[in-house]
């Protein structure tokens, strides 16, 4: 392997030690759709998972295999051989080569008192097992990267054994000794002294795995870098056990920005945030708007002596452009900016309308009150087209709901329940009346519309539904919440984002339904309009 | 004042920097409330407001001064003087005087940028306001700070011109020069080589105000510390305009923790994480519970490895003892948390097992199936118990299903729906058939259930449901996904979390209520019996 092949290694464990945070838990699909989102942002290593402990990671690397990354590496993890096993038998070693990744990396103990305590064995012994078993790695045709956990800690308590427990897994091949501060609580400046020792000593590339309890993860990560660590380990959002681990977003953004090192380059860093949104859609956590570089707070100015300078010179109070980083300046509290916003969205919909249009004061104030309702138009910009074009008054609704009828029946506490729409539309002067079974309300629904539909909109057939997300909305009133369901649907050609919002879970999904429907019939009408085709309600009377 | 009565001085700005932050906005009686805590707390320190800017912190003022504080002294807070007002005369510092208070913080600009392009003036009468405004408040009896704003920015971009400014509040007679990065960017090493150079210069006492735009805030406090700030300013919580505030937690933590400097001492210390949730109470934010210190899962351990080597010594994955900060240590239960962690579940439930015996790997490979299946019982230790129960065969259902339906209707696009739910159970040898409507077809279905067992265990009729939520799993079958259902209950004593998981959201609903009920009755009965009261079914035949 080149070491020099990256000037630093961004190494990524959020499907690892991030699926170790509280509240998270990552399927075997959610993590493949993560790794190609890393790879995507440039990332150098994956850290897919542990498959010596968990069944699913095993599964995991089966599936990976099959997915073709552009940058990255895939890694497995696990720990060193057990002190009653030999290497060539050790369980988690056999895992660990059954994953068929490139490059393994395992950790071993570098405290004492984990030896003793956590491990059970005797000082020497642990010595001859990170030995053993990176060997026998390297032996099979792995690179091995050595993860010296507690290391900080190992090293305060007794720094001669600490580095001879990195010198046994030089010995063994090490290709990388990467420094954990496991339990997060070293400070920048013990880093900075215990390094420069190390560095000193230790042949490898080091690298550096910071977790967050001392609320200083990002600075002992960087300053690990000044003092010449090539690898850096982390996790998107910094998700991960307790507090977490070092937050690679802010990570890459302060070494591109502020330390001008080239990790992922500008391009890259400016999917950045939109990395961070994804990993938290995902983890299905509330994504932190006070997130440095990428939270929608991060360049979010409400004081008036702010705002008054941010709008003569952003640079008074942004240390970075937020585009950089895929993020925005937002104005809070005031209608000007807003104005300019919306007068961009409609442009970009094909419709001008000068600034100071009162169609656009209108528009603005029903977006308000509409975001004021728990409306959110960011995935769901289907629904805010159609919302203009109601607005506008330039919208011809496709179909007309002349009543719809959903029943969940349970006749037994073992039975699955069983699920039936009905719905009533009307197309012109045609009406139609149909029915359809689903796997919940919200899918025979979806199934009884479309069915009702495509006799008149054929077009509907090649129409998917990605994705379907209830999010309930704040409030204390526990099933009585208000919900916002977002669709997402494609079809050959592109894919929409389509919104609801009510009290009723069935109405906010109908709206986000429909939105979606009508915004399909929208972009045909469209395409027949530009490719000179017929109208579309022709081939029906 | 005397300058050594205390080591360090803490100076919140909770009230006044932490109210920019988006979704903050704080009452007079709020403010009122929080001085009170920070007051216990031991803060040196409380800046209130900005008299000159707000009527409201105004009116704050006013009010506080009737308060009796212990500790803290109250600050008000405002700019230099405008360049085309003579100090005596200027309106912002007319209302610092007003305010009342013994000490007074203004601040004023150091980054020629700002004083050419956010304030229009001139360099050379910037100095001579800085000077004049903190001169005009000396004379009138007040102790005042100076708050160097941009200090690290314009050191950067004219190190000369800042250091003119400092002088300028050094004549004035400022006895706190206060250097803040205002825009969050420094990195730690700039903060200590900055410093170093002032720290020469200049014969005041220096703090910092740090911001956490480049995710390092702590850092940076910590370093300006070790370099000899005498004052710390910063936010319960980091909130703060844009990313926030440097966090006063991690700080005070890190202080007296790690740097083993006396700030509060160690028993205020332990109110720490109260203090922390007092605070996001009153500005109804959502606590982070990844928090580092006070956090909910600042030392929840939830893989095998950890929980299995924290249960011999906690000091081998947390940094510092939970309770010093008035946290404490939670173990997670999750398919990576392994036989020591449903062990020591079970032991918190009164069932103690040998870790080998065979009801214990049963109930882990369940727990792993369920997981698989989608469940989560991190969050829904309610559930946990119940399944627990059901398999070591000691649980007593406390009610039948014998069917329900749910029938969502919708006569016209414009209407909203009507939701009705029916439900038959069986208690005892009685059977309840019953309905309800409800604002969507959980909660009737929620109101139908509790119609039917309120009869039979009044007890419910203080059970409430503070949460629900909806998670749709992974997978790209759009409305035909499945979905996890989250639900929070509580009494008057304690709050429990249930889970349900299906392809019909109805269905996953259910079985999230369906456990929240039995936990309930579970509970009762055990109270029941611990106060030797009666059996749950006595008042019903």
């Amino acid at each position: 392997m080149d070491d020099h092949s990256f000037e630093l290694e961004i190494y990524d464990t959020t499907l690892r030690d991030g699926a170790q945070a509280e509240d998270v838990s990552f399927s075997v699909e959610d993590k493949i759709r993560i790794v190609q989102k890393l790879d995507e942002l440039g990332i150098h290593f994956i850290e897919g998972g542990w498959p010596g402990a968990n069944p699913r990671d095993i599964e995991f690397f089966q599936v990976v295999k099959t997915i073709p990354l552009t940058h990255a590496k895939l890694v497995a993890f696990g720990s060193t051989r057990k002190a009653h096993h030999q290497a060539d038998t050790d369980p988690n070693l056999q895992a660990l080569l059954l994953a068929d990744t490139h490059v393994i990396t395992i950790f071993g103990k570098s405290w004492p008192l984990h030896v003793t305590e956590a491990l059970g064995t005797s000082l020497t012994a642990n010595l001859q097992l990170i030995l053993d078993s990176v060997a026998y790695l390297r032996s099979r045709g792995k690179q091995v990267f050595y993860d010296a956990e507690h290391f900080f800690d190992g090293y305060k308590a007794d720094p001669v054994y600490a580095m001879e427990t990195l010198h046994s897994a030089v010995q063994g091949g090490a290709e990388r000794i990467i420094l954990c501060d496991t339990n997060g609580g070293t400070m920048p400046w013990e880093i900075q002294a215990i390094w420069e020792r190390v560095r000193d000593e230790c042949p490898v590339p080091l690298g550096i795995h910071a977790h967050n309890d001392a609320d200083v993860a990002v600075a002992n990560t960087l300053v690990a870098v000044q003092m010449g660590a090539k690898q850096i380990q982390g996790t998107i959002n910094g998700i991960g056990e307790r507090c977490g681990n070092v937050n690679l977003c802010s990570v890459l953004a302060n070494l591109e920005l502020k330390m001008h090192r080239r990790v992922v380059g500008p391009e890259k860093l400016r999917q950045l945030r939109n990395v961070s949104l994804f990993v938290s859609e995902i983890a299905n956590l509330l994504p932190n708007k006070r997130q440095p570089y990428v939270g929608d707070a991060a360049f979010a100015h409400k004081g008036g002596v702010h705002i008054h300078a941010v709008q003569k010179n952003p640079m008074t109070y942004e240390h970075i452009q937020p585009e950089c980083v895929g993020n925005r300046q937002r104005v809070l509290v005031s209608d000007n900016s807003g104005r300019s916003g919306v007068a961009s969205k409609l442009e970009a919909f094909g419709i001008t309308l000068p600034k100071d249009h009162p169609r656009l004061r209108e528009l603005l104030t029903q977006l308000k009150e509409r975001e004021r309702d728990g409306y959110q138009f960011e995935g769901a910009e289907g629904s805010f087209e159609l919302m203009v074009r109601k607005a506008l008054g330039t919208h011809r609704p496709s179909f007309e709901l002349l009543g719809l009828r959903v029943i969940v029946e349970k006749r037994h506490a073992a039975e699955a329940p069983i699920t039936e729409a009905t719905i009533m539309i009307k197309v012109g002067d045609l009406i139609e009346h149909t029915a359809a079974v689903g796997d919940g309300p919200v899918n025979a629904l979806d199934n009884a519309l479309r069915k009702a539909l495509e006799k008149f909109y054929p077009e509907l057939q090649e129409v998917r539904l990605h994705d379907y997300k209830v999010r309930v909305l704040a409030g204390n009133r526990g099933t009585g919440s208000k919900v916002r369901v977002l669709i997402e649907s494609g079809d050959h050609k592109e894919k929409w984002g389509t919104v609801g919002v009510s009290e009723n879970i069935m109405e906010a999904s109908w709206q986000a339904l429909a939105d979606s429907i009508e915004y399909k019939l929208l972009q045909s009408e469209r395409d027949g309009e530009a490719s000179g085709g017929s109208p579309r309600h022709s081939p029906y009377p």
